[in-house]
């Protein structure tokens, strides 16, 4: 950003740009504004990444509208907390669109997407019903080009079935642990990788796990050193996070 | 107890008890009144266990009161949550008391304690700062005439520590986990024996732990079967529940 | 575990089998992976009670796939929190199976069930409301081949119709006590009998019950002596941990 | 009220009051005002009992000033939450002073207080550790003008020992209940006698116990009718409610 | 029940009754059983109440068998927590039944009622959304036998419109204040009235009033004596409290 | 208040006014009783703010009575949480009547409506999703007579958007900020203007926003001065405030 | 800021200023930074208030290097939740120094503060232990410039105390409501003025107040209207806000 | 792991391991067991990370114990709340050890640390009171081989602090964010990079920030994408996390 200021600074001293101009720049860092909503251009040249719309809590209108702000911009787009109604929306602005059910995720310009990375990701649950947060997870880790690997149901109960995969899971760049109920898996999982942990507390359970706090407290309890905590079911969120430790 | 209520009819039908007698005993089992507390001497013969005086929020007098009526009844007697002066006030009463500092307990005529079982109980923990309420259940354990198995400072963040100590653990005829922070240790081990597992959250661990609430939690969420859970540091109420099963 | 471990030391050491193989034996404890579920065939063999499915949040096709896994090994099989849906499609896999409707509860091959426990476990509610959670445990327990003894609604509002059945209850050798509202039943009931007592909160209730959290709470406080307690309506847990201690 | 709002509008149609004087007097009841403290000398006129001071949070120079001020209206005052302090302060204001240790509280003139009820308050509760909320409840209520019985350490963890003085218990106008850790009592008292009940729960118990939020819990969800609750420890409370149900 | 009791030890002296009916008499006070429910005829007799059905979580084939029994019984009966289906079913049992929707209320043989008590029981809410748990409050408390006078929408916000129903409010024997929000009302009346005040907190509100929370704790800390609480939107067990105030 | 006081005593003295009624002034200041409600026709006298419903919890047939008896007072009225349905009732009641979708508002009265300040209130929300809220308190400081700036999406996950819109968010004379997820919003806002912050926490999140609860301790715990809060999506609460504030 | 920004463009298109002071003028808004605290002199300049230091967590040299370096700026200063030790320290400072106990404040050169509002602020406790936090808040207030009121002791268990201060607390441009315990007075206050209400929730209290949260539910909760609300104890926050509206 | 057992299977094939010894070594990974502690002298060849101890809830004995034990394999270690007296006892072990007030921490062996990273760890605070925890991470960080750079006391009530910050913040690999109160810092600096944020929320704050679970919150739920979380005060934690995503 000091290198744009700089230029903007040094057209206003060769008269280049107007002083009034020069104010109105440096107030407004550029950005395309809806009225309901104001999209960011400029993210993808600064980090690299797609575009991302939250869906949850919005119209059909409102996300076909951003859609359509940023598929003029040429980029690749997902959607996250997408319903089946939102995917057949967005069908009707492009036909270039993926929807990935489990994950509840769409993909606008999937092909432009390359996954390039030598590093990986390993994307692992405790359980079956802890599978559709490790799918948004997975697919927005693979639309932001990293290589997935999923490690499922390989909870604590049989630990047995956890290190059957280990070898795979020690050899990931980044580890996602998705799991709910107690969410124990986390701090099992953190003791036998030396890399770090991203752990995603699920709201599967019942009783006691109150909505999954019981497991977002346990993980933000374990014992084991390297891992941190994202939101309740945010497999969106711990991507973002693995995706930027992916990055070299 | 309808044995001797059958006895006491009997009696009466014989003319052996007055209706007045007979009323004072149905209303009234056998204990004896301190005024602040009612003892039940009762309680040994029917499950065969030592008295047990809850020390915390009684006055030294109290505790000696207690310990004098019980004393009489010639039974050994387990004090928990017993501070140093608790047992310096025993003292004055009986020279036949032991302190066991570690647990905050003290036991009273300790010799007349027999462990013949052939069962043993497995007291493990997560880790070092647990030990207080270890020792706490392993005293009540021995005190209540079970052999006991320490396995301590072994917490899923090193899960090799575990596994080295599996097959002891796997051994005993009931197993208490104990462990703070996030409290993983009890999913981990109810994965792994089949016998009851009994799980006591410690307030051990900051923050986000809320004084063992997340421990608690978890191990309510246990997605191991066979897990049951006590109050949070209540290594005194895991031994009991403990003591019951092993018995045949 | 050790035996096994020792026979295939023994078997690389004779050449019969290769280091490679034994490698991937070490790791891999046998289990069939379906992808969305690990199936562990070896669990019933290490402890002798049947497989179980929770089959909430899990799809019809999922549990259709992993009864389907489990029949193939000829066991009886328990599937929880079980609706209509799941049983009619799993009629569609096999004939031998039976709907515990206040249970939702399915067993498959019942049949294969042996009920020759000498003991018997008690499942006792506070009231009619509780039904449900109770069914769950007496269903489970039996099917894991215990004889049971349900006694519903004896709350302690009218504690008289909890003495009158004292009786039944104080020959159990484990006791399930199930109440939902302020849960005082278990500590009653813990008071009165000298056997292990089982705690399962229920959400039965309004208001500053919290949706069993008082219940839980309450029964975790419990001043009766041998009451351990499990998650909120977890009345299949409550009856596994019954069942490890009802075997001799 | 309505009958001296009568007199001062006839004094002032009668002229005997001027209009100015009659607006201060209907917005002002009389009350004398400390500056850090408004006392109501007229709350004995309306209900008959006597002043409170809750001194918990005051200076002893508050405290003295209250109660001098409150003296002069010769009436017999009840301090409660007072250490030990605030008693010798009050002393140097007066000598008609007596000090309750145990339920914390001090009489002024105590010899002014009149027990002539017919009916009694039973104060009842679970342990020996209640027994200081207890003592407040009960000094209260006898500062009040009721007779009072004691019954304490019956939890129903020996639930005989609550038999044995259910005749006592019964024969009461009003029961206060005062219990800890699962405060099961008051339900199981609330369903044996047909009187009101004022539960109180305290901060007596440990971990899950949440200083007493478990016992509170439990007794707002009583299954039994005819139960009410006051605040964590407010043995005062309790007694002021049963005062006032305890007059005809 | 002393009383009984010595006809019972007289009877078995006189050899009127048999050893075994006598053991049979101690244990079991007379009660029906239906299997899922326990109908208690003596509660009747020991308080001069009508019986009550909580029908809430029942089906409507449990509610008909009890009232069924109950009815042979010839009482007047009250059933709370119902929904118009229920009523319905009830009606297939008896024609002498009436629903108060309101209330959610229904009154079996309500001909049977006197009212016939010089005192009456004032029913207060803060608004008009909290009407429903007030008529549970007042159709129990008339079906109970007690004269009861409706104040409602007087909250705190205009507290003009309290002071101009104080009279009302003022000389009634019990009084039961119910509100949501914040629930300040129970405060403001009970520093008002020197009666008891059972005050009811109710779930009307949002956000942070946590269906009920924040109204209850409000009621819980009420810097006015005299008040004590009930579980949220429990009219009943405010009623039912309040009746036994009520009587003489 | 006082003013009218004093011409009751007056008239009392002069005996243009009867003692009797002088008494039913006094303890009556005039609103309309409808049962259900009670109408406060004085309000706008006192404040010159129009009347409100809060519809949520009310019939259409409560709303409508209350609407009719405040029509007739020829105000302007404002109902808040009012589905559709409310506003169709309305219609049947008055023609003269607008419905606010996006702020579930009605307003009655609209062209009796003045907009005559020069100060502005500005209401900012952080995203998309808690523009509800935010159209509910524009609707209704406007139709409290305020000039509103509507600035949205202006969230700090990109804070350009915010400092591009800083010059018109200085320029009001009170802000409103309205935020869900972790409500940060509100703080940044509080650094960066002089005039007085309302912030209003929305239940816009998932999982530990626990319906608003984080945003809201957020906003109470700003490091910013000058920010005061109002309930979790109490859009209303926050324009009336404002409104108080907006005025000279 | 706008006219600054000009002026810098201006001074470097015409070459006053290089393009590198420019940047860095850009960047950095004139602050002084010692280390462990940044401290901001232009914020006086902003906004016409003193500068504030918040004593607690820092330590006596800190606090001693922040006061030294704002003195130097010349204006007044105010310390909150200073100890007496900290007043110690800054004497060492500067002899110009007021030490308020009951508020816990320190204010530096006092005699430079102006009270010149025509407008005043009313600071109203519900009771004596709420003072702290009021005389912070009035402290506050003053050092800001207002003109405070002091209502202390009116809380609504005894109404009629606040009636009698009525018109002062009417009178008032900004009224700051200070409650413990349950917290009513806010609402009922916010009733009866037209002027908004600031309401603080204090940790007044025992119990199920659990240290504020109950006064704080109920202030959010507010059924009047015009109520906003502060972190609990927070007088500074509330006299900051109500000196922001106090403001023309 | 793998290739270690490769040789064990190879030794044991060529008899130059018993089946016995076998068997220990693949049940027991090399560790020292001093009985209230397991020493893992392998953790640092496998993750190249200095040995840690948690020294809070250890005697002085026991860190003694552990630091002898570990000081004999030469490495550099860590011990983390580490009281003075800590300190001193370790002390008495080795000279070579140095005392981070500030941190809590001390580094035994210090000299063997090398920093040799390119890429730099930014730890940034929002307040001074945040500067313990802050230190916790920046000499962990340091310890474990990181340069780290320290931005103090730009929390957002003062933004523009915080921007001329932003160049150094921005060039961070990995950026610990750390902030009590509200939290908000962790938002605004994760909108503003493109790197992985640690957030830590500290205790720092009073009344409804409840001892950091406000700042949790916050951060859990921030709106900014790549923000992950560790435990109130864990500052070590962040600093672990951050040290593995800093390892190429």
């Amino acid at each position: 950003m000091s290198n744009s200021l700089k230029q903007l600074l040094e057209q206003i001293k060769n008269g280049e740009l107007s002083i009034e101009s020069g104010l109105d720049h440096l107030k407004t860092l550029p950005f395309e504004d809806l009225g309901y909503a104001k999209i960011d251009h400029h993210r993808k040249l600064r980090n690299g990444f797609p575009e991302v719309i939250y869906c949850e809590g919005k119209t059909i209108e409102q996300v076909q509208g951003i859609a359509r702000s940023m598929i003029d911009a040429e980029c690749n787009i997902l959607g996250t907390r997408a319903s089946r109604e939102i995917y057949e929306g967005i069908l009707q602005v492009t036909p270039h669109v993926t929807y990935y059910e489990a994950a509840r995720c769409i993909v606008i310009n999937p092909e432009k997407r390359m996954t390039c990375q030598e590093h990986y990701i390993a994307v692992v649950t405790a359980g079956t019903s802890d599978i559709p947060v490790a799918e948004e997870a997975a697919v927005t880790a693979e639309t932001f080009g990293n290589r997935v690997e999923r490690i499922y149901d390989v909870g604590v109960a049989g630990i047995h079935r956890l290190f059957a995969k280990l070898d795979l899971i020690r050899g990931a760049w980044v580890v996602i642990v998705i799991a709910g109920m107690e969410g124990a898996l986390a701090s099992v999982v953190g003791g036998l990788v030396d890399r770090p942990v991203l752990a995603v507390p699920t709201s599967v359970g019942y009783g006691a796990s109150f909505n999954g706090l019981a497991a977002l407290l346990t993980m933000l309890n374990s014992c084991a050193s390297g891992v941190s905590v994202v939101n309740i079911d945010n497999g969106f969120g711990a991507a973002y996070s693995a995706s930027l430790m992916n990055r070299e």
